[in-house]
């Protein structure tokens, strides 16, 4: 039986907690990197960052070159696989199977974007490419719930942080409120956090000079396994 | 820039806790389905089912259906992906970027199975094909983990179970033994068990009948967040 011509891709949703311009309530948001297509299919859509994977690299290298190449982002603080999309028809034409991935900025770098890329509040889409918005939900959703077993937050996290800096970017990635006493107390006990020794200086509003605070890996770990299933010694 | 003509396939490794005739010890043991090439390249070596993606199957189709085309395994209680396969050169030829699946099978079910094919023993592998051991170990490393957050035991456990039965399917599954009190503990505040209102037989030894149980759901949720991250309401 003949095969239809097939391509494989790479497509990554990219996340930063930022203050985006359009918010006029100031608080940073969970924000994807998108560029709009100038040509058709589905010219003037927003598309994730991707493409064709070249003969000489993995899809994971591919990936990081994509991103580098087509919005100059060089530096992710974590890249990881979610889902491969594969519907026959996911896109017109040639067939694409897509290995989508999920990247992390954090807050406080600044990539400099080519003209056709900008960030956007996952909350508030433009509209999308093909299933691009779905994959988005995808990588949203794995985010959120590593957030809730894993030291995730480690890659949207500046280098070093207050609890309430940290407590906004959960919020932001979440998509609700947590407890700032309840979510130092939960990442304290799972030794996710390491203090600097450094206070930040007292805000406007005066009160205790607030601790710093560092991730202590910057590498993904599962933070929260059942204690009665963990290996012996 | 020319591109290599590519190949997009599926593989599972498909687990199941289950007696093997070559255990002198007599109990469960994790074990992996393998078929063994009769071709080359690597003639005799032991490998994953799966294979090339059709024109009108998303990965997850074409993954089930080679599971029942080529092991007659049709039915899995679990079936998820895992990372993409995608070193250049992973096997010799055309290029084969591989989807890998983690699947699960019941320990009450025995699968009738083609000459070729047969169980393994996880911790004793036959020689494997091209990076079909890789795919084993990272198969088996999800599924540990997975059994430390998620409900996931429910793709390996019987429909019903003594506590005692489902400690011998976490040992074998992570392949270390876990207290069965603590398992248990562990398991009802997750609320990831219902008992049936049945109890099994006494054994040979006599003592109190065993209460029966049955996982709550048959699909797979996370059961471990932090609380202090769960959305509000």
């Amino acid at each position: 039986m003949p095969y239809r011509s097939t391509v494989h891709e790479s497509l990554a949703a990219v996340f930063q907690v930022r203050q985006l311009r359009t918010t006029s309530a100031g608080r940073p948001e969970l924000a994807v990197l998108l560029w709009q297509r100038a040509l058709d299919p589905e010219r003037g859509t927003w598309a994730l960052p991707g493409g064709r994977v070249c003969d000489d690299e993995d899809i994971e290298t591919s990936a990081r070159r994509q991103l580098a190449e087509k919005v100059d982002v060089c530096e992710v603080s974590h890249l990881e696989q979610l889902s491969v999309f594969s519907d026959p028809d996911r896109v017109p034409g040639e067939r694409r199977i897509a290995s989508a991935f999920l990247g992390l900025v954090p807050a406080t770098t600044d990539p400099r974007l080519p003209t056709d890329t900008s960030w956007h509040s996952v909350a508030a889409l433009p509209p999308t490419s093909f299933d691009h918005g779905v994959l988005v939900a995808e990588a949203r959703a794995r985010l959120a719930a590593k957030l809730s077993y894993t030291n995730i937050a480690f890659g949207l996290a500046p280098p070093v942080f207050t609890m309430s800096e940290l407590r906004e970017i959960y919020r932001a990635a979440l998509g609700y409120d947590v407890d700032s006493t309840n979510l130092q107390r939960v990442l304290n006990r799972r030794k996710v956090l390491s203090p600097t020794g450094d206070t930040a200086p007292p805000g406007p509003t005066g009160g205790r000079p607030a601790t710093m605070y560092r991730f202590t890996d910057s590498s993904l770990r599962v933070t929260d396994e059942f204690a009665a299933l963990r290996p012996p010694g």
